[in-house]
């Protein structure tokens, strides 16, 4: 099977999910600065949706340029990341409605768990189709980056009830590492 | 006439409606367990939609597959069974807000039945455009999970009226049916 | 310019349009027939918006087999027709809601007679990009489906404020008309 | 990297941004021009937002057209041109319900301020990764359009404070100068 529409039906999804927050940004009907400051919030939390799954979208389109064909399994993987992603606005809106309080940052670390092992998943999952040798094979290695997000996020969820702003640093953190995406990818095709 | 946009069209729809429940998610405005109690329903509701148009839009590819053109019967056929997964959502939401009362579990059945009856005709016009002797025509051959699939929702939706979780049961055996996408085709390719 | 990011795009927008209304079916309280009566309107409303935008969209994919390339005015053409095509839900809602009175009766016809001018000049635009002697040219030759149903359009929306019933019918019959794609073009390039 | 996901994913984003506004056009109860008259302001606010979006779909498949392939920093200067032009239903809105009020006229210009850099950005990061003497790079040349349209942004947003329909004027004007699309991209693949 190729690999065409599991990427048309992605994009599709994933420009969904980034696009509907925006229309909780409703028109206010004062015009004056006084009228945009209850949006303000709406519109952090619009951003920070956005650029995160922007990472996943880049990292996936990443990912998928290394794959030649695709299977059953490869399109349930992909319908399991994509899941988690859908959650990603409805979890950073509870988050920031409730100004970092334990359990939204908490319930925002478990999505993003969820999301970052769906990823790995999938990733693997394309790995033992394509073999080794292949060239996804070698650009993932032991997937380290992968591994590594998934145990911050670990680490971070508990620490968000003692101090969520710990838990929000480590997942700054995390983004910040995938805001590269993966130049293992392009470097192997290179080669 | 190529097939490339009907695929492209299929995904378009089925990527909105997979999506669509995840903005009935409303973010509560408490922090608190108590705040997420009452989306417990409306997130199950989400998943079930999800998995069940997942299996289908799985199956709709493993189907478009096997096809080398189609015509303005099978752009109609498409477009019959986009018309009934649409509805999923709804009655979806309906069965789990009357906490699986007698009507809604039926009316799901019907919904179910009309997708899979929508199914089965455009496979069926799909093997008469290619041939009884094409690569789908022997995949699908005479379409025995198609036609089981139509008789158990059948016999659910009467069912439905007289002990419900009996027609749930049965809805939940062709899901896990369906689960596993038609390796026919992908067998009969490779052949 | 290839013609497949303007297919793309109008895919995009057409199923956008054509799931919308969907969202309009909200799930009632009650698990009774009584709950579904005042649901009916609506479903029907969608039902028939539905299959009207079936049609453009089955016509559309027609219309652009022919195409070989695009240019900027081809772009605009097809933007003006989605356009008009994106407001069906609305004045198919107006009149619905208002059990076929006059005003949103001939509103539903002027929308119709702006989507078939705006199908028109698609075309026409096309057909002076390919030369009279192209596929599309010929295919389409003095296009006398398109100018019957304009003139239909343009008699039934007076005849609205008389006999509202008299321009409905008038509308089925273009719909009818229309509901066969356009075999010209499919006979002519087999040809 | 192939530019096809690129295109695809943009073609999804625009196409719901565009569509998205049409969802506000809330059917009236009345059958009668009374009821239509609320929505007036709604439908110019939509008509305004589909020809501004419309304009840079077009321009961006003519940006496109004379692109080889993409990079990672390609796919970020594309998201953040697609996050600019997601706020533009927003702000057009706020505009249309406020009457032209200084405050909202300046925001719209911000807006479409950031998208304009965004678009220059992106044209940028496009000519430096296939050299000056690609076909986009003679194409674009100092790119004085783009130039041009940011500085009369920069110019019409202080100015909305003193006289909102001057700051108007000055958007309709570069809106114009953007209507035709890049017919440079156009000529200098033919050549």
């Amino acid at each position: 099977m190729t690999k065409s529409r599991l990427e048309a039906f992605s994009d599709g999804v994933i420009a969904i999910i980034i696009t509907i927050m925006v229309l909780e940004l409703k028109v206010p009907h004062e015009a004056s600065w006084h009228g945009l400051v209850p949006l303000a919030p709406v519109f952090l939390r619009y951003l920070f949706s956005f650029i995160f799954l922007g990472i996943y979208w880049s990292n996936h389109h990443h990912l998928l340029q290394a794959v030649k064909h695709v299977d059953g399994r490869v399109l349930w993987a992909n319908l399991h990341l994509l899941f988690w992603l859908s959650l990603v606005p409805f979890v950073t809106g509870w988050m920031g409605e409730n100004k970092f309080a334990a359990l939204p940052v908490a319930l925002y670390g478990v999505v993003l768990l969820f999301a970052s092992i769906a990823y790995f998943i999938l990733a693997k999952v394309l790995v033992s189709l394509h073999g080794r040798d292949s060239v996804i094979g070698i650009a993932l290695g032991r997937d380290f980056k992968g591994k590594v997000s998934s145990a911050i996020y670990l680490t971070a969820i508990p620490l968000a009830f003692v101090r969520p702003w710990i838990a929000c640093a480590m997942y700054v953190l995390v983004t910040l590492m995938w805001l590269v995406p993966d130049r293992r990818i392009e470097k192997t095709i290179v080669e």
